[in-house]
């Protein structure tokens, strides 16, 4: 049966949510279950398992075969979601309220160490030979996302980041769970060496952009189409590559109005509008499109060393679609 | 060599602090890597991994082979340590300050989840043949300590908990891990299945009475042996076995008062001096103490089911030193 790239990309989704809400299917403790249950209920886009399941495809494994590891890391990745928003203080996550404010800060721990810990049970629930290495992965790939998180905190406290500094940081925080997926999926589908080291470069790529992208969007977004607030990342003073790009390659009077914006306790409107005049006069915002662009061509590269099939051709379609999202 | 059986439990205590010194051995970012070490560097009693070993040698097991077992449910444990410290709102933990008091919320956030990947970590890295039921019972147990830990805070918000709703929340918070260290420390050296389940059940009961006699000591301890404040847990309006045996052997004017103070914003010490004297009129000192003693009489019959043997002998004494801990 031929899919469009869309039907192909709204199964996959399918059958990850629906093992997802079979293995969510506890009831109490209701301020655990109910809350776990919310944070994976979102109209999220599915794209690390879905990628995992595209690249098992495209080296020749079976859907059944990686699906647990597809949840896992989708249920990982929503473990990561809790708790960043307690950390960042976001009221709002895809159009919803984030778990710690529809609930409290503890549920929103205990739900989000829960879904960590039931990630690792559908991980290890059906073992194959390949369970210590993709066990592995996991965890050294949760580690480095704990890292990237720990940094982007840091971050934020400090005046100024390195580029080299910034692609460290997201590299762990956000491309990480991307090659992941990229990797396990081409393991678990049976790739080649050479295969699974380009899918990881694919993945890796692919975050990359996605991560960047996610910076645009902060500025350049629809705040309905985004789900949350235009302009937050100023506000908490992240180090996005737009922030980072600009002190770089501002003069003495951008730089001054940059820092005295970021430092601000309550940024206005005005001061949004004025942070995104500086990333234009400093031609940050093609600088930002630019390398997502590379990062996609770097990532279609990659493809070259999965011979054709449909799912590789849906990994090339990937790659479009993440270049024009726009939430 | 012949030990006394505090130079057996020193001995272990030391080779599982030290192997964890050996796996938390970066540095960078620090404001992960600090607050993990910190964590987990207490004067800690090592109590869930000496389990784990002493019964693995029990049943016939070497320490290397459980070794690093031993040492993942002890970072388990100091992950939901971190944790719960942040949910309590707790200063201070075996005397010295709590994670996310020493740091923040955040930092105690990300370097808790931190240990639970290591922990997953350091139990997945010499993969066995008993790994997957090994993962399988540290996911399910950690899964039924976040369960634990939520009813024990639904529990805080509610006026009266009945005695079995008490069982079962310190079953799933406290009880569960050393259910844990025992089941996994059995199998680990290769137990039969009657010792197994004989086990399992050791270490559950060991759990309960650990927990029902720190509920005592959070009232009958010296604050400098303790380390932390006297009578917290009323503070926190926690339900004790304590309050829910009070409560359920009280008379009206005892109820009232019991009520009129587990409901105040501010206790004061006199609050904290009656409460313990109607804790005295209900007799629930004295039925702590029993149920303490029964456990452990429980604790001792399971071992019945293990061959004569230093670790046994250990296992035995444990148990005395259980019933006699101050801190």
């Amino acid at each position: 049966m031929t899919h469009t790239f869309e039907q192909k990309l709204s199964e996959l989704k399918k059958v990850v949510v629906n093992r997802m809400d079979e293995i969510l299917n506890k009831t109490e403790p209701v301020t655990l279950w109910e809350p776990m249950r919310y944070a994976i209920s979102s109209v999220g886009k599915r794209l690390r398992p879905v990628l995992l399941l595209l690249v098992n495809e495209a080296v020749g494994g079976s859907v059944e075969n990686a699906l647990d590891a597809a949840v896992a890391l989708e249920m990982v990745h929503n473990f990561t979601l809790v708790h960043d928003d307690i950390m960042d203080n976001d009221d709002l996550r895809r159009g919803r309220e984030t778990v710690h404010k529809k609930w409290d800060a503890n549920v929103a721990i205990l739900s989000g160490d829960a879904l960590l810990v039931l990630a690792y049970s559908a991980l290890h629930r059906n073992p194959s030979d390949k369970l210590p290495e993709v066990l592995n992965d996991f965890s050294s790939g949760i580690l480095r996302v704990c890292e990237g998180q720990t940094l982007d905190k840091e971050f934020e406290a400090r005046d100024s980041v390195t580029l080299e500094e910034y692609f460290d940081m997201i590299d762990k925080k956000t491309a990480e769970l991307f090659s992941v997926a990229c990797h396990v999926g081409s393991i678990l589908g049976g790739g080649s060496t050479e295969q699974v080291n380009a899918m990881k470069i694919y993945g890796k790529k692919v975050g990359r952009a996605f991560q960047i992208q996610d910076d645009l969007l902060d500025v350049i977004s629809d705040e309905a189409v985004l789900g949350k607030d235009i302009g937050s990342d100023i506000e908490e003073n992240k180090k996005t590559f737009l922030v980072v790009h600009a002190l770089e390659n501002a003069d003495e009077e951008q730089k001054k109005k940059l820092y005295t914006i970021l430092n601000k306790n309550n940024i206005t409107a005005d001061d949004v509008r004025n942070v995104i005049d500086i990333f234009g006069q400093t031609n940050t915002l093609t600088a930002a499109r630019n390398i997502v662009d590379e990062c996609l061509d770097d990532a279609k590269k990659a493809l070259l060393s999965i011979p054709d099939n449909s799912a590789k051709h849906y990994l090339s379609e990937l790659l479009d679609t993440i270049a024009k999202r726009n939430s």
